[in-house]
Order: structure tokens, then C-alpha cells, then sequence
């Protein structure tokens, strides 16, 4: 078994707590707040505009892309950070219907995350073309797809019950019925060995936040198949995606790659924060955390599933059609998680009855699970849940 | 002669550093690292996925947007920060042109900033309406609107020459023709006294990085006139920007106000920067910037123009013409700027031949403009921009 202790403590982590909530948020890389204070004074401080070229900020975007590419099988040149994964997520699929212009079906499913559902909506609009957003069971996706499909848009790991897509054959059956895919790699990136190259995806996205590591609101990121860069002229065309940004020319030209899916000036202390948590990726075995990933969400399952007889899995029990998360049903699942959380064990819960917990190895060891377990174990069992300060929600603000 | 030695104070300024260059990135704040700091290490580092509720991150785009609108006349509800100035510009136009549905002309004029008018044209394909950008000259505005027009599209000060339109005048003639008016603020916002309610400007946007001196990457601001807040269905109609964002269902519905125009997960460490910037505005008096800019760009002006023959005035004369910023005509201005760099004095340039001098009193004084006048005239009488040192043009990267 492998043992991820090196990269746990790379990690501050709140002493008595067991975080299970890196789906949603990673926690914070012991080196971010060095790298973001250098950004802050040193970059920002002491070059001022000058940082611009001198610290190499405006390379940034391009240089996290490759290391991001490194992690997801993508090739050089073909992944662009920046932006929200729903922005990037409009331009990808943006693209994909411009290559598909006789065909009006956008095929997703409904353990898509609803923001790319709402940004197909309203490219729909937009274009006022009469597409269709066609949603289907996660089941029925290789069925839905036919000749009247320009493109197949899925989140490769549901983000709710992580359940896991397979890339490849979905691709492979969407290309033959010549449909293009864009895969949203939120719950994917760091949780898996991802190879968009080898599944042969035209379009992903992703955020580097969850699984990345890399810190509340850290930029989204953006893969183009690199045969299809040449024809994309992309949506949302700022003037940082511009051939010669600083030649101020009242026309657009798309820059040469990849470079083209930028928009506007990249967030520069949050591209820091990102750059340290890649660091901690260097010399990772992405195929040793998978198989961890796998013990452990699999002994989780085991030890609930023993203790808590209430709950029931929704997490595919086939470690190859889950991702790195395993979540519960139960009706008072809000009341469990504020429970939890009352006991220092974070999860979270997706409404209406969804409970969650991501198990990130490179944090996440055999202890916490075993902690987190017996702290479920013990709220159901007392049924610790029914309590008031539990059962009340916060509002969401 | 209001004195800003306190708000100066509140900067981190290098030693030496004459720096008139915050109309492109204004400086580090004293304050903003500890307040990035607090936000990585109390916040992200000790309440996790918490801090979304219990650090109130969610409700920051709002609350961020509330003191923005102080400095621009937006009343309470109408302001959002978040993404880069390019796709709130775009979000602003696509709203317009909705309410203009019969109409097909997007007016700007040539001192616009390209990533606007790129925009426009990205919309404009995407749409596939058959709009037109019509781009005119800055003086030519009042005289190109009429009821072909559906949108005018304008940035309030010319970027690169300081030109200020005036913002009231033409939104009433646009709005005597029936257009809607979407004015970019990026060199207004903390520049000038702006009165967006004042204006009956439709919609507006600014980024927050130049004389709001958030940062490099600081998140934009959108504006939109209360009155057409409830009929505006966004573009981008991200997850964030749903009605109940957190009932993640499948279909999209706007948030009631100003929060529609929300997309997704908005970049926390630099509105905690954001946030220690607009601390500083606190208590400025605008007018009395105002009437300190026009002292200081006035000053500088005569000093430059008298010891400075070869170098042509681009920035109107007339105080109220003009924005917080001082440009010059000279064919080998790259060179001059090098060699002012080289001085410590930190202007920049914009091709083919501008220099601009951006004069930002919250923490530029009289003896900064003396000194860089008197380094200009140097440089100018003495051909030292002549130097191979600073002909040569780093490439941009």
C-alpha cells in the first residue's frame, strides 16, 4: 500500500480534523501562502507593472496549463488556464457546435453539473439556432446518441454521486455517430489518471480548486484537442486569446494554439496559489493514488455499510465506475453532515438527500477513514442527528 | 491644495520609484497581504469549505459590489464583481442588444479598448443576427447615433490618450434615438467622480487593478440601471447567478437582482486583496481628487510641454476633457519609457508611438510630477533614448 504521508505533509490541516470535503474545496498547501506573499510583495510590490514581463505573469496561464496537461494526458500546447469552468465550459462548447453546424443536439445527462446545463442554455439562446439541450439518465447516454447530436457534454465523475463515466468508450461511440464530446473534469483532475488524449475528447474543462488543491475561486482550465485548434475561433475572443495582444488592433485574430481560449487579464494571486499546489503534483504516481483512492473509498463503504444500515450507497460499488468520492443516501443526510461536522469529520450534502465525502489520498489515510467512519457509525446509532441544532438550516448566503 | 500624504501612506511604494503607471496596475496596498493572508491561512487553511458561509466568501461579490457602486453613483443592488472586464462587457452587451431586438448596430468608436470591440464581434457571430459594429471616430459619436443603433458601446476614457467622453451628454443622445449606452470604466473608477444613476447609464463595467489598485487579475465590476434589472435573462448564465444556486436543478432561473449577472465560483484571494483596497477609498473625498488630478495633470502638462519641444500633447487641454492621465506623441517613445524605467520613473507605452503617464493622487504628488518631468526633459534633451539599451524591445511574452 502507498503511502501518501510525504504529500500529507505538504498540507495544513486543522489539528483534530478529518477532511472529507476535497471535492469541494482542497485545503490549503503549506507552501501557497509563501507563493502568494512573494506574488503580493516581491512581484506585485516591487515590479509593479513591470512584474508583467519580469516575473513572467503574463506566461503563467500557458506554463499552469502544461503542468495541468501533464496530469490529465493532454499534450503541449493544448491546455489554457483561466477564467470559471463555466465560462470554459460556454467556449468549449461553443467550438464544438460551430463544428457541427447541420446538428442542433447538445446530449448531457442528469448528473451533469447544473452550471454547464444553465451555460448550454443560454448559448442556446445566444445562437437562437433551435438547438436542443437533451438530458437523459446517466444510463441512457450511449443510447441517446445519435446522428442528430453536435455534442455529447458530460462531467466525466458525477459530482454527486460519483458515479464514474468511461471516457473513452463514450467517445469513441459519440465519434461514430459523429458527435463531438466535451468532458467537465471538476471531479476528475487530481482524483484520477484522466487521459484525454488516449479517450480521444475533443473538449474538457476543468477546476483546479477541488481535487487540484489549489485554493477558493483558483482559475478553471481548458483542453482543445490540438487537431481541432486550428479551426476553433472561439467565443468569448478577448484581447489576451488576440494573435498580438499589444498591438491594439480594432480586429480580432486568434492567437496561434491553445493561447486563443484566453479572454481577459488572468488572476495573477490566485495563479500563485495554484502554482504551489502543482508543485506538490511533482513525483506524484497518478496510477498509486488511483489505487489508493481505491482501498480507501472501498474500506469506507465497508465500515458504513457494517455500522449504518440507514444509509444507502449511491457511489457505484465498481472502483472502475466511481470516482474519488463515495456518497450516502439517507433523509436527514443535512443533520448527519452538521453532526459530523460537530465532531470534526467534513463532508457535505447535496440536496435533497445526498451526502458526500471525498477521500483524497494525498491527504486522506487509512486513520481518517476509519475516525470518520466510527463518527457516522456513532451519530446514527444515537441517532444524533434528530437534534435542533442540527435539523436547523442555515441560510445559504 | 488637498493633501493625500494619508491615503499615500497606505501604499507599499518602491524606494525611489516615481510610479505613473496605475492606470494599468495600481500599487500593492500596505494592508493587502496581511488581508490575503487572513483569507489563506484563517480562512481557506482553517475553516475549509466553511469559509464559503462562515468567512461570508459567498456573499463578497455582492458586498465588494456595494462599495465599487459608492465610487461610481450606482445605487444600492446594482453592482456584481467578478470575472475580467472582457465577459462583463460581453454580458452587458448581449443584454442590450435583447432589448433592442429590432435594431442591428453595436456603435463604439476607435479610443475604445479592443477587447471590447472584440467582444462585440465574438457576440455578434454568435448571435448570427447580422449586427454590425460600426466603429467611429471619439468625435464623431453624438453625430453616428440614430435609430439604427441598438447599443452604444464606449469606453469613458481613451486608454491611450485620456480623452473623456462625456458620459451624460451622449447617453442622452443615445437614449433620444433609442439606444442603450454601456460605458467601460477602466480608466473612470477611482479616476474620477463618476455618476453612473446621474448618467442614466444603462449598463456599465470596470476592473478593479488600476486606480481601484486591487491587483494584478482583480476581478471586474458590472453595473446594470436598476430598471432593467428584472428583464435581463444573462448571458453566461452561470450557477451562481441562479435564483437558488445551491438547489442545483437542472433548469436555470435568474437570481431576483443584480445577482443574476453572477457566473461561477468568484476568485476569493484576490477580493480579499479587493477588499484591502477599497478599504483605502473610504473616506476620499472624490471631488477632491478630482480637483487634485486636474492640479497634478495640469502641472505636468506645462512642465513637459515647455522643456519637452519634440513630444506632442494627445491629452485634451480642457481639465474636464480629460481622465486621471497624461499621454505624449513622440515616434520613439518605446525607447523613452525604457530609459525613464531605467530612471525610476515608471510610465509605459502603447503603440505606435504614445507614452502615458497615468497620475493617480491617492498617492502621486507634486514632487513626483517635478521629478519625472525633470527626468523626461533629461532623457529628451540629451537624445538618451537614443541607446541601444533602450531601442531594443523585449519580446512580449
Amino acid at each position: 500500500m502507498t503511502d501518501f504521508a510525504h504529500t500529507r505533509a505538504l498540507f495544513e490541516l486543522p489539528e483534530g480534523v478529518v477532511y472529507l470535503d476535497g471535492n469541494s474545496l482542497g485545503p490549503l498547501p503549506k507552501a501557497a501562502a509563501g507563493r502568494v506573499m512573494r506574488t503580493l510583495r516581491a512581484e506585485w510590490g516591487e515590479m509593479l507593472i513591470t512584474a508583467w514581463n519580469r516575473a513572467g505573469w503574463m506566461g503563467w496561464p500557458a506554463r499552469l496549463g502544461e503542468r495541468i496537461g501533464r496530469l490529465i494526458g493532454a499534450p503541449e500546447g493544448s491546455v489554457m488556464v483561466g477564467d470559471t469552468l463555466s465560462v470554459k465550459i460556454y467556449q468549449a462548447l461553443a467550438a464544438a457546435l460551430e463544428m457541427r453546424p447541420g446538428r442542433k443536439v447538445i446530449l448531457s445527462d442528469s448528473g451533469n453539473f447544473p452550471s454547464d446545463l444553465y451555460m448550454a442554455e443560454g448559448l442556446i439562446r445566444t445562437l437562437g439556432q433551435g438547438h436542443e439541450l437533451r438530458i437523459v439518465g446517466p444510463g441512457q447516454v450511449a443510447d441517446a446518441l445519435d446522428e442528430s447530436v453536435a455534442a455529447l457534454l458530460l462531467s466525466e465523475v458525477d459530482y454527486r454521486t460519483g458515479r464514474r463515466h468511461d471516457m473513452a468508450a463514450l467517445t469513441a461511440r459519440a465519434h461514430a455517430v459523429g458527435a463531438l464530446t466535451i468532458w467537465d473534469l471538476a471531479h476528475s483532475a487530481g482524483a484520477l489518471p484522466v487521459d484525454v488524449a488516449a479517450a480521444r475528447a475533443d473538449f474538457a474543462a476543468g477546476c483546479t480548486y477541488k481535487y487540484l488543491n489549489a485554493g477558493p475561486g483558483a482559475p478553471a482550465f481548458i483542453y482543445v484537442a490540438p487537431e481541432h485548434l486550428p479551426a476553433v475561433r472561439p467565443a468569448l475572443p478577448g484581447w489576451l486569446g488576440h494573435e498580438r495582444p499589444f498591438d491594439f488592433s480594432p480586429g480580432y485574430a486568434p492567437a496561434p494554439g491553445i493561447g486563443r481560449m484566453r479572454i481577459g487579464t488572468p488572476p495573477v494571486l490566485q495563479m500563485a496559489a495554484l502554482e504551489a499546489a502543482l508543485d506538490i503534483w511533482e513525483g506524484v504516481d497518478m496510477a498509486a493514488l488511483a489505487a489508493r483512492a481505491e482501498e480507501l473509498t472501498a474500506l469506507f463503504i465497508d465500515l458504513v455499510e457494517d455500522s449504518c444500515p440507514e444509509l444507502s450507497l449511491v457511489t457505484p460499488r465498481a472502483p472502475a465506475r466511481r470516482g474519488s468520492q463515495v456518497s450516502f443516501r439517507f433523509a436527514e443526510g443535512y443533520a448527519v453532515i452538521q453532526a459530523l461536522i460537530g465532531r470534526g469529520v467534513i463532508g457535505d450534502f447535496r440536496a435533497p438527500d445526498i451526502m458526500r465525502f471525498g477521500i483524497a489520498p494525498l491527504y486522506i489515510g487509512e486513520a481518517d477513514i476509519r475516525r470518520a467512519a466510527a463518527a457516522l457509525a456513532d451519530i446514527m446509532k444515537n441517532r444524533l442527528w434528530d437534534r435542533p441544532e442540527y435539523r436547523a438550516r442555515a441560510p445559504v448566503t
